[in-house]
């Protein structure tokens, strides 16, 4: 069973615009659905999807709040990542990007027995590589959003950047109890370097009051966590969103879990 | 000033056969050439190089003493995998392979404006997916070596996998002071998902009786460390081989400086 040590209201009343890539299904899907539905939803939802044709549930959410909209966004392709910034750029204009959510990532499964190099090479391509190209592709964005908000504590309410990491990839904790399920090496090497880079994020964006952290969902029941997890991407993504609500300074630069609690690398 | 705490003998008498990889120069080299003409010497020193024609100090040690071979290992090409361990197993024969050290590694040097994903997955595939795919290969020839050591404690007298890993890859430490030099995103990453790496197979090798450890060689005068390094080549290996020469189950899956301490993830 688990228990969410954390759950304080989500408020992204104060943050103007949120971009979430992968957002077609998933826990990206449900941040979307959670942040339209809420009560303190911000200015605008930005989810991306690398095609309209997957991404129906995300189409209905565009019809039905007037504050979401979809770009597509192939995260591996970085003439893709260009044109994805050029149209989220005419969507929020001078006011720039308030929170960039590094959600899309993949999980390929490969164990000591059955890794190759090539799964190793795809599993870091999106899962690492792209979140921090990405993220410097839409910095003028979050830098513009950073500057009109230069009065404003570190936070969603100023610029943020989002890393969605997991567990798995904490080295620490890859011992005893923890090392006996999921010796995926692909995803938890993924992981580990895309916690590396989030850090590394911290420390050059932070003169811009920028912040950046990394956060763990939790093991959910989506597509990739399978129908044995123990939390639902609603219960998830409630605790998910108000961690970050709630980042300041204190957090930047850390990894945190979706309990509010900092977890070790 | 670098202050070494422990430099211990460096004894690998009771250690059969030793492979090094990328002993072409730098670390690597310097490792065969302390190794040969030290007291306490392996039976056997294979150092493996990408190409003959750039291995001419190598070939001179492979002159000089009996017990240092080369054989060609080009570490992203699992062709090239895969024939080395061929020839390696001509030379070890029933006895296996005691100790593999993963040292080959480049540094594709890129801060956050000249970053691109072609450096990162560069960086990735020589530094982190390399050592697994060897390591992997080798098993077979590790096994043999373990098993034929049953009744010795874990270590290079039975069997040991050694991933040469940088205090660059510390998450942990790359905040404050340690962030402050060394902003390199490709280097940086790919020796986090080395240490993740490391940890992983520490596990999955561990019912073998083989050991694996991750090692941080200090800032070394290389042609990768630049003249400003304050370590000597000889310096850092004298303290390396002492470090690997006295490992024991107390730091299978760790994350050890040159200087015998444990370092964070």
């Amino acid at each position: 069973e688990v228990i969410i040590t954390m759950s304080g209201a989500v408020n992204f009343k104060n943050c103007g615009s949120v971009l979430i890539t992968g957002a077609n299904r998933g826990l990206g899907l449900q941040m979307v659905e959670s942040l339209a539905s809420g009560g303190f939803s911000p200015g605008k939802i930005i989810g991306t999807t690398r095609n309209l044709t997957g991404a129906q549930k995300l189409q209905e959410l565009v019809q039905k709040y007037s504050n979401v909209h979809i770009v597509t966004l192939d995260a591996v392709n970085q003439e893709s990542i260009e044109k994805c910034v050029e149209e989220v750029g005419q969507l929020v204009k001078d006011e720039g990007l308030n929170c960039l959510i590094n959600n899309a990532g993949i999980n390929v499964v490969a164990e000591l027995h059955s890794v190759t190099a090539e799964k190793m090479m795809e599993n870091f391509h999106t899962n690492t590589v792209a979140p921090l190209m990405i993220t410097k592709a839409f910095l003028p964005l979050l830098k513009r959003a950073a500057s009109r908000g230069a009065s404003r504590t570190m936070g969603i309410q100023r610029a943020a950047v989002i890393n969605v990491s997991s567990l798995l990839g904490s080295v620490e904790l890859n011992w005893g109890e923890g090392a006996n399920t999921f010796r995926w090496y692909p995803y938890r090497a993924s992981k580990s370097a895309l916690n590396m880079v989030s850090r590394c994020l911290a420390i050059d964006l932070e003169p811009d009051g920028i912040l950046c952290t990394a956060i763990h969902p939790g093991w959910v029941r989506t597509d990739m966590g399978g129908s044995e997890a123990p939390l639902s991407p609603e219960e998830s993504i409630a605790s998910v969103l108000s961690v970050i609500s709630g980042l300041t300074e204190k957090e930047h630069g850390s990894f945190m879990s979706f309990t509010g609690e900092q977890l070790p690398w």
